[in-house]
């Protein structure tokens, strides 16, 4: 099965992107992390959004804060889907400059946002996209639902 | 091969959201629009959501403005990838309560959000989610882009 | 007399909620606190919102931060009136997302929304409601005024 | 049956505001229109909120726009519910200082607060409040939004 | 010599506002602190606004957070210059709220706004205006101006 | 009698500022218009904040729009109260550029910031300053706003 | 002497980037105009910055709109230094993504970032930056400055 | 070879501007830092801005926070490239003030903004400059830029 790949701009948006690592994980989805810095290795970025689609990967995620161009530039190189974490770094503005320097692509490029620091939803998604073509995880996102409503239903009754 | 939903809040949201249907079907891919608001027609909601992914389809876009919970909804309710397109409708407050009321999904709901009015970069996104298993889809994306640098190669001649 | 449900999307929401169930019970009201969530429980959210007004219900207070879309949907689907508190939750961006998702409702569904994590004033805003229909609550709301009134005489001559 | 006091600032509010008065006349509730300004008429402004629960009133709808005071001043003043239309006024920020001087009241003091411009709403939410004692005006609540139920169904199907 | 009133909305405004208070102790001018609410005190809020001109004061200061309507209700009953000071209280969202419910008044009732928690400045503000009739005031200010000068070129000595 | 200095940035704020010229002239206070640009005219600005007290000036109202520093700059020349109007020019972004870069002055020279575009407030607040030591002129305000009270009143009267 | 290269990301923002190139050719300074999309044309972006400082430019001034990576990029790759132009295009949210994407660069790759649609100022600052080592075009820069100055000194007689 | 001015609003400012100085030195370009007040030190300010360019200086950065008027000042003043640098001081609204007080300058006078507390790439930016004209500078950038990759690429390393 395909795998996905995760990315980011520096290391120090790792614990924010780890909640995306560690759900596609309990998924049972292959990751592969990286850290591609668009400013700072231009190359890198390059040499990855070029032939990711040629090395097994089936989705990307890209996290970056501040003015983010790690995920529209890839999303610019690859035909790949590509989700965009927006991260509160310490140099951003309360985390307006990540979401927009990421959601806000041009027509033809599509980045698919999720919310600031959201890396479990881009993990989440991930999975869901794989499963348009795989029932199983498909199925097993059905399940992580269940989970979800279990765990409310029971804080509903503890709060009684 | 599998179709795709396109569903607004509202038909004064098609205009925008044409923008969507054209694109997929200038890709060959089918498209199934639909008039759903979560606030006016609540059980047509729930009933979308929870069978779509029953009903052949792979992914859902959905368009929405000011509080705009379409999105989000279809998101809770079904396995499928969700596609949120902020609408800026005549009720918005420049589009930033379209934007947070479908971004700033919780964690276990994603949405995949696209720029504000940015239903062809939902349509382009929701083929590329397609392409992930469908080869000729992701050809069909390779070659769109290769269409998009050819213009502006041509438009930076033309300026010279 | 009429009882208040009081629900929130998630238990994390109770520290700020808890003042919507105090200031309430100071007041004498019946009210009944539940876990819903919008994304989570759709089912529940679904049969709350329909069947409020049939189990004894006069006021609906919902609590969500976020894409907060608790309030809003309740509000499709029950004829009552429902109060949103936005919950500066610690995925919110200031608490924006949270304001916009719940006020920012389409013509025809309305959200009577108070000020971010002013559960005291959902309190509050429902005792007024029945006031409308009950007298004694009517003449409490205005003992309650004459307190803060007291208070605030008193705290200037604290001052002096 | 009670009546609902609707205010504006100024008569420039009215177009606005019309909206409310609309909805509730269809509703068969009795309105009562007037031009109250917080910072041009205060005397007639302490007058009205000091006096709105005795003269029949059950429900107060106040617009206003920019620095908007007139909602918040008349729930310091009155025990009934107030209902604030934030007005995008020709002085406003587009919007954002109508929308924060009336949602953001302190604890003690709530303003039930509608969408920019959702005058429709206030009327509607009116309707809803007094709905609670009046069997038969939440019965045309539910009519009311069975209609807009069948608009949207209907523009669904001139779709297809 | 004239005094300058200096209220506010609540005793928790008092440590922001003591500013205002040492500026112009500092500067020999007499000053009356009093806590005001527009919104809990109404009466007092009319009375202190009435009646301000003709019990000895020449400018008001006036400082709240959140809705803020203490200082153009004040302006709406006085004709005296009412310097207003946006409180960042608990419950103001990053003082937005404060600014534009101070900021933003209609046109015919100015208030004389400062910076967020500027009642330092809303203080030599005062003084200034004091100044404009009273020679040994505007005299005090230039001084105090000197003497701001002299500290940062104290400190730009001190940086080498 | 003392004059009021009005000054702005450019001549295209003219539109703008011409309601304090007008409110002025109506009210019998003597004003002396120039235009002064802290950017294009830093020694005429210099010029003006250094001896704007020794030509008979008792206040200053300074618009500007963008980054605007000409209220700022002469407040920081001049031991007179400066009235600062924030102009929505045409480089402005909504005026939030305009007012915040007026509002926010650092603490030992505040700027009077009235609403954006607010010329007409700015020439009442001047005139309120000089009433402070003028009775004849406090009275005019006070008639003034009976004005507008009795505008009101009659608009109220003409809606029933 | 050396010259400047003018890019932007679309034909559309041709319209606003004319003003750089009008300024500089004014200073008698070599302009190249080209379109170079960051999401269109990645290789072309890769390209230009790559070589930029062989050939022949000293200054870059990149404009581009909506999540605007154009100048981010090219200051990734080049030496030279970036001046960047945040445009209000069609796409963008009242030019908060054009101005947040251009200016919160991460530590190590700077943009100079003019107003929004500042291209004029893009160009003098270009010219500025020359003028560090060609003493005519400083003194062309302090001849334009003058002309400024004449120009609001006419305009302020023009006034009287 | 030329030298660089580093100067700020107050001393405050340090802990932000020193990481301009740090840069600077370690690149062996040499610095002067001073602290320059537009607001208490307007004279100061002046000598400043007029004979900076005299004075050795190839550029100036300039720091400041709130409504920050030193760095647009000394533009408007010297015909050099002026670096401003938003400081988010205690002062500052979340430091949208300094930005857009910085940013926003009219037609005519320049500033190259760079991120809110981005002193670091304002003394890159000033390398940068000086790189126009003196290649070794350049080729220093051009190392510098190479070291960051280094960082990022073992990073990646440490990672895996």
């Amino acid at each position: 099965m395909s795998k996905v790949g995760i990315i980011m701009g520096s290391k120090s948006d790792l614990p924010v992107m780890q909640d995306a690592i560690d759900i596609l994980k309990s998924f049972n989805i292959a990751v592969e992390v990286d850290i591609v810095s668009a400013h700072r290795t231009p190359e890198k970025l390059f040499d990855y959004g070029k032939h990711a689609h040629t090395r097994g990967f089936s989705v990307i995620i890209a996290g970056a804060g501040g003015a983010a161009h790690l995920p529209g530039m890839i999303a610019a190189l690859s035909p790949l889907p590509v989700i965009g974490v927006p991260v509160k770094s310490s140099n951003s503005i309360d985390g307006w400059d990540s979401i927009l320097s990421i959601l806000q692509m041009p027509g033809g490029v599509p980045v698919a946002t999720v919310a600031l620091n959201g890396a479990k939803n881009a993990g989440i998604l991930a999975a869901q996209i794989i499963g348009t073509s795989h029932a199983e995880v498909q199925h097993t996102i059905s399940e992580y639902k269940e989970g979800l409503k279990a765990l409310v239903i029971q804080s509903a009754k503890d709060l009684k």
